[in-house]
């Protein structure tokens, strides 16, 4: 193929993915109540080899022929890598100052019970064949088994919050705090296999050397020297630009080191200034990053999704296990340590159910284990059912056992009644849905397809 | 290379461009007074083989691997249509209504002149090796070259008229009819050229045929289908994500039946709902398209110019030739018509200097041309060069001939004086700068690299 014919093909891609995207979308929140991200994980499995390559494999192979897989992939990069950024930019330090104790009880059960389990199954899951990859170590595989089990969809839990009005209290700091430390603990572990994982013992000491290096930068320096690009005033070209330049610098070195663009992307994100600035700049990348580059990450990941492998009665019974484990370890011990903390049984519930969805996360987390080479197709398969059916579970979860109480009892949930206006991110949601209106692990304006 | 590799490469070529591209852009803005897209397409030309290439060939080889060209160019096909998507969405049809006579012998004017040339040389230069390819016809050939001749930098002219506030005046309606006008037919040629070059007499006509169709349902059905999407309010994600998805299958189309991407983004950006839906379109496809994929497409045209071929001294007659006939067959046609059409010197010399400027229409153009096998490397580095000059005389010639002369006469021409703020579009220009502040080939906010 001449790149003229792939440019071709692109916009073709771009089109049909874009359109599953939002046309799934649509159906999950229109007839599940189900939040965007749902629809575009699921869009992405559609247009795989477990649903639209089984039923249409020429037209599949058409769609998507090997040499744009480069294509797509650089794109699926470049939006999770901005994804990450955005939220780092929107990541508040401010929020989850109080209830010290009632924030590292839930998150540190949140993270203990994950690995406790990932403990108790890996060694077992690494006799199975096509789970892990055979240049893995246990140590490796159970580190890794863990971060997937113990990662939490954050940027969905902290819109939940916010779109509900439920900023500020207990339900709120208490998950925003917990899902915060667990998220970054878990990207720490993984950036940890990651470095272990190189080529021998040099590489790993320049990956954790170089990761841990950026992310006392990122903390403790990088604030300061960033300070001076939030002054006042609509972000021009100019500031824009330097942004960017610093995102790709950042994602590229995170990258080269042998840990992942994310961390880059993120950590950056967490050190721009504040305020208007990191809100402006949300503004100008948001709309293309979550419209059109990150259903090239779904779908990328998707077409390495072989659903159908689990059809395998023996797999189809780890992959229950790994899900019921994976559930009751998270949600269960989150709710727990709620408890345990002085929470009352709803809130704790609700705590426990938004703890629980692991969504776009997840998926950034399994796909980086399948790309390097730790996790085979299978447990991929696995853990992107997880990914999916975690998130699923949250909204009505969180409706049942949380917010319709606490109407009952009089409490100001936003809740089924309200209508969201388009644009303004308001507090309700749309007739007959249970979770939020628009993509769900981003803070951008909600929307509606018409 | 893995598509792991490929997409760390891609992050650090990313970190590349758009540090040379604004780098540039800063240097030609700040002392040479010019605007930034000048800068970017010389970025582009420094980094292919004439400069980089040409002073560290490996390091260039590797920072662009033949296996990353796809990905980057469809990372500039999608900024280049896009960025057409975006020039339709600014596209006012009530803009050019008055003075119908002056717009129309300019307009005449500036399309006869370059094609009486591209007549008079055409012939000659297909006799020469290396400009034209041996499969194109003497009509085709001529048709492009006076397309080429006579395209104008229409959003970059668009921005100056606006910017110095001269919107309403008789240079202002005068120039944005004639250059709009001179577009479109131009355009209009080059898909008959591209139709016509297609392989075989079927394939034209589907070109030509889809071509007509698409553009008549562009102007006649498409803005009342559209209108439901003009709705009030802030544009959420789903009105964006059908927005992109009419862009990608209209650029998609009109790719395939053999004219190109950028005329799908641009009849479709004029037929989009005007008013506050076209404005808070732009607002959010702008930004990334502007500073990260544009500067791909400055690229990927730089990566195939090879400006040392004009070092060989009949090329570089050759190149000469070409530059000042295209100089005075434009800029000199338009003054003519505009002078005959009643306007004072000082005027028609404004309308003159802001016609002849190509900019990244040109640069669009002739990209077009080399992709499908129409002109070779030596006549395209010819154009770039007129692209790149043409861009360059404008802003001074504008300010010598018309915007002083009017100062003087206390006649309110944005100039030297003022100083813009960072995001409000202000009418005045920076300190010692004489062309607009910012890309100056679409109208978002004016910008400042700190």
């Amino acid at each position: 193929m001449t790149p003229a014919e792939l440019s071709v093909r692109f916009f073709l891609q771009l089109a049909v993915i874009v359109a599953a995207c939002r046309g799934v979308g649509w159906l999950v929140r229109r007839w599940l109540g189900q939040p965007q991200v749902v629809g575009e994980m699921i869009a992405g499995v559609v247009l795989g080899p477990s649903l639209l390559g089984a039923l249409a494999p020429d037209l599949q192979a058409a769609l998507f022929p090997p040499e744009s897989k480069a294509i797509l992939f650089a794109g699926a990069q470049l939006g999770v890598g901005l994804y990450m950024f955005i939220v780092g930019l929107g990541f508040d330090r401010n929020e989850f100052s109080s209830n010290v104790r009632g924030a590292a009880s839930v998150s540190l059960a949140g993270m203990a019970a994950p690995f406790l389990v990932a403990i108790a199954i890996t060694p077992w899951l690494m006799t199975l064949p096509g789970l892990f990859t055979p240049r893995v170590t246990t140590l490796e595989a159970t580190l890794f088994m863990g971060a997937a089990i113990a990662i939490t969809a954050f940027p969905m839990l902290a819109r939940i919050i916010h779109e509900r009005g439920l900023s500020g209290t207990p339900m709120g700091t208490l998950s925003l705090s917990a899902g915060a430390i667990d998220d970054a603990a878990a990207w720490m572990l993984i950036a940890l296999v990651l470095a272990s994982f190189g080529d021998g013992p040099s590489v790993a000491i320049l990956a954790l050397g170089g990761g841990v290096a950026f992310a006392l930068f990122a903390v403790l320096l990088a604030p300061r020297l960033l300070a001076p690009l939030g002054r006042a005033g609509e972000i021009g070209e100019g500031r824009l630009a330097i942004a960017l330049l610093l995102f790709l610098l950042a994602a590229f070195t995170m990258d080269a080191i042998g840990i992942h663009a994310v961390f880059g992307g993120f950590l950056l994100g967490t050190a721009m200034p504040r305020g208007e600035f990191a809100d402006g700049l949300r503004r100008k990348l948001e709309p293309i990053t979550v419209v059109l580059l990150l259903p090239m990450f779904f779908t990328f990941s998707g077409l390495h999704t072989e659903l159908l492998i689990l059809g395998d009665p023996s797999l189809a019974l780890v992959a229950a296990l790994i899900l019921i484990g994976s559930i009751v370890a998270k949600g269960g011990a989150c709710y727990v340590a709620a408890r345990w903390s002085g929470q009352p049984h709803a809130t704790a519930m609700g705590i426990g159910a938004l703890m629980n969805a692991r969504g776009l996360m997840e998926l950034i987390v399994i796909n980086i284990g399948l790309q390097r080479g730790i996790i085979g197709p299978a447990l991929f398969a696995i853990l992107v059912l997880m990914a999916i059916a975690t998130t699923l579970m949250a909204s009505p979860l969180f409706e049942a056992l949380y917010a319709r109480p606490a109407r009952r009892r009089g409490e100001t949930v936003g809740g089924l009644e309200a209508r969201p206006g388009e644009g303004a991110a308001g507090p309700g949601l749309r007739k007959g849905a249970t979770g939020p209106d628009s993509l769900s692990e981003h803070s951008g304006p909600a929307s509606q397809l018409p």
